[in-house]
């Protein structure tokens, strides 16, 4: 039984040694976490460009250089001599032709050194913990459950190979009073999706929504009387993206498995701290 | 007559002096023009919130330290001891309550120290000139026309008192087996609007564009048979966007009139070279 309050360093030493293979959520409290996609390097520039073109649904927090697993563009997320992107999740998916092929503890014999780039990206766990903070705990963890997430309609900004990418959302029911501090509190989180892209019932068929009660990813849950419907960006559009592309290139492409995060060694309030640098 | 190969710091020194006050269209070629807004402090993070989350119709490139007219946050952008931002665009447009107050030369009994910040955007006029030496001159350069510019139904990511904001689009004609090419050569442009954000007939009604013969900003330019519509994102999003919350704000918002730009001490490439900073 691993403790919540297990450190980062920890925890992924427990991921490495494949002693842990469950969801992420909860662990190392007040640590990032964030969502990984790993591709071939003749995607790599185009996924990089979108990111910086779309970073609210995609913040794109750092890289693994070519040719190596353990080395990050931004040695601060991780502090570790043992870092393995390889190993370091508790789960990873396996995806080739937008297919997926299998679920692992690992993905040793899937990363080609010569091919393979590792991306982190910011993930909302981070801003969840605030809006607890302020009294505004989201519905999915008062019922326990993953959040709600839905495919939109509405278009990221294009990047070479990445067309027709469109947003995945996540949804937190609130009150219309409620709004503008859910806005607030959740707007310096600029490296984890930020404020709101949306809210109200009308910004289902704005965003070109199916069906608010049947969430694509994640799981449904429930919105209250007097309640409306609050929709951030969400780090699902990335993979949702590669797939979308995997069947245009060769070799594998690889994720976490859903909830199944990296945990960083870099505090969310660390993390979000930059908002100004111009 | 002032000579289209005047250098950027002739070029300011002359509108500084009200000699220029005309188009800079052609001007200082080679060297970045900066489409110019300037906002009253209390929406300012607001708007910068905003372009970092939209950086694509937003490209920010860099502001005025507050309390100051001729001090940039990004000094290698303007290299003269004599900058003033009050007074070396050609010509100004002001406005207050979201109504145009009048046209100036300078914006110097305007310019509140105490409060207003100016901010500078990058300007399409860059990858123009790419394009020209790609042997795909835009038919508004052939034609000697302003671009075509449409208002869209597409909404940009909000930022604070941004809300319901949309991109405003330039378009030019391209045959479709040019896409590809216009794509790669306006791709590098990161800090001037980047690659296309979509094309085709179809992207008319994607985007909400309520008739491609009549542009809202600019002047209609001609699409020749076999050829499509392709669209980039555009700065004039980021007045429409100041304009829409003028009316909720105190105080004067400034900008550049149309077409009459801050011409800037960095070239093209230069401003565009830090396309891989992560």
């Amino acid at each position: 039984m691993v403790p919540k309050t297990t450190t980062p360093t920890e925890f992924r030493a427990l991921c490495r040694s494949n002693q842990f293979t469950d969801n992420s959520s909860g662990y190392a409290s007040g640590f990032a976490q964030a969502n990984i996609l790993i591709l071939p390097k003749e995607i790599a520039s185009d996924f990089e460009l979108l990111c910086k073109r779309n970073p609210v649904p995609c913040p794109l927090l750092g890289k693994t250089i070519l040719g190596s697993a353990t080395q990050l563009s931004c040695d601060y997320l991780i502090k570790d001599d043992n870092f393995d992107l390889r190993k370091d999740l508790p789960k990873y998916r396996i995806f080739e032709n937008g297919e997926l092929l299998s679920e692992k503890a690992d993905v040793l014999s899937e990363w080609d050194m010569s091919s393979h780039i590792g991306f982190l990206i910011g993930c909302s766990f981070s801003f969840e913990n605030a809006l607890c903070k302020a009294g505004l705990t989201p519905r999915n963890m008062v019922e326990n459950k993953n959040v709600s997430m839905y495919q939109t309609k509405k278009h990221l900004d294009p990047a070479g190979i990445f067309t027709n990418t469109t947003y995945v959302v996540s949804m937190r029911p609130y009150k219309p009073e409620d709004i503008e501090t859910v806005r607030d509190v959740t707007r310096a989180f600029t490296k984890t999706h930020g404020e709101p892209i949306d809210w109200g019932y009308e910004a289902i068929e704005r965003l070109g929504i199916c069906d608010i009660n049947i969430p694509e990813y994640g799981e449904p849950i429930s919105i209250h009387p007097g309640e409306i419907p609050v929709f951030w960006g969400c780090g699902v559009t990335t993979q949702v993206a590669a797939l979308k592309v995997s069947c245009k290139i060769r070799g594998k492409i690889m994720s976490h498995s859903p909830g199944h995060m990296l945990i960083l060694d870099i505090k969310d309030s660390e993390l979000n701290r930059d908002i100004s640098s111009l």
